[in-house]
């Protein structure tokens, strides 16, 4: 029997990190690192500020090249079904290459697992394969919604009302029925493509870090100043990490 | 001028503080407290217990009795809208009798003061009025929605859905349209009466806590032991705090 721990350690600032998750990283053997070999070199760099500020034990971080995901692999949904299937075929030989029998294994998720995170999908996989018999739990972190949310001193709900947390894809369709405020993630599309009357937004790249960057207000008069920063962001560190808030004004 | 930190500190286990909050708790002189007189003594003693185990420099505890909501001042929204007032008058007060210019005061709040929670409109309205120049800053926590999900090993949404974060009160009107996943706080009634036909449940009262219980499945056979379990739990304790995710199958 093998335990895996799936510890969300915050989206951004190092100190996101909670005493649970500081406590479940001096549990692990062995750290699995899904390597997207990417330019986001400074999130390498605050996942290593973590290890190397709280963990005390002696441990091993095993890596493997993250699969491509197949953009020609059918819709949506089943693409990523398919990658989410090649990165459990890499984590499941990890797992059984790395870590021995009766030893603890972690996969350090930014943010919190339970938001628009692929780990759990994945470890419940290779749990289900049956390949390799483990156990696994889960460490909540600080999501980039509630960083987002903290960062422009809001509450995400007004009273009495719901909150949609979605993606930019959905967004395209329009705002939600239902609700007045939605918080966006994983948005690469232009701002200026949404309705924006009578909708404010708050907006954050890289929220928590040195990099941050916060623009708020009418979305008509801001999302152009948005769509610069982020592409002005992405020319100078080569990736972005941002997320919205939109608030239909009452 | 005065600084107010309005600090998350996690919903139910005391671990679930993050470092940025116990930076955040050692930089306060007084720490505000709306009594609710209430039953909920664990959860004043789970406070203490954070303070007591992280704080190291010299703080005064400060309390006033939170007023009671005035269930005939109309509307919900009305309602909600005159407590928050008259509980700001109550905070402004504690602020200006007890936080000397130039000091540090807090209020800890339960989860994350981004969901569900008044703290921040209490501290916009008093900042408002300009009766005390303060500047205030907020520490995200673990919100009961997030600490759910880890505990049930699952993901808030589905690859390319939504989530909706909503109130028992909405929940009452049905199922919301545009998304499968619902996560649901501040709900007193029944789980019976909701619409249970293809929807999952993930349910949990005290999370994170030594008294936490869960359950999950089918709503249509889980909705009575889970209003079983509240009546046995909340006649026993007192009080309950619980949260739950529904899910419409696929």
């Amino acid at each position: 029997m093998r335990q895996l721990l799936v510890i969300g350690i915050g989206a951004g600032d190092p100190d996101y990190v909670t005493i649970q998750a500081v406590k479940a990283l001096n549990r692990v053997d062995v750290f699995f690192v899904l390597d997207k070999g990417e330019a986001k070199q400074d999130l390498v760099a605050l996942r290593e500020e973590i290890l190397r500020r709280h963990v005390e034990r002696d441990h091993r971080v095993v890596s493997a090249r993250d699969p491509e995901r197949d953009v020609s692999a059918g819709p949506y949904a089943e693409a990523v079904e398919d990658w989410r299937r090649r990165r459990a075929d890499v984590c499941e030989r990890m797992i059984l290459d790395e870590l021995p029998d009766g030893g603890t294994g972690a996969f350090l998720v930014w943010g919190d697992p339970s938001l628009y995170d692929s780990t759990l999908g994945i470890v419940e996989d290779i749990a289900a394969r049956g390949n390799v018999e483990l156990d696994y739990e889960v460490v909540p972190g600080i999501s980039s919604v509630s960083a987002l949310a903290a960062r422009h001193r809001t509450v995400l709900n007004r009273v009495g009302g719901g909150v949609q947390v979605t993606t930019g894809r959905r967004m395209s369709a329009g705002f939600p029925a239902d609700v007045d405020d939605v918080a966006v993630m994983l948005d690469v599309r232009p701002m200026t493509r949404l309705p924006a009357e009578g909708v404010d937004v708050y907006w954050g790249a890289y929220v928590g870090t040195p990099d941050e960057i916060l623009l708020a207000g009418p979305l008509e008069k801001v999302a152009p100043r948005i769509d610069a920063a982020r592409e002005e962001a992405r020319a100078r560190k080569g990736w972005i990490m941002d997320t919205y808030l939109l608030r239909r004004r009452s």
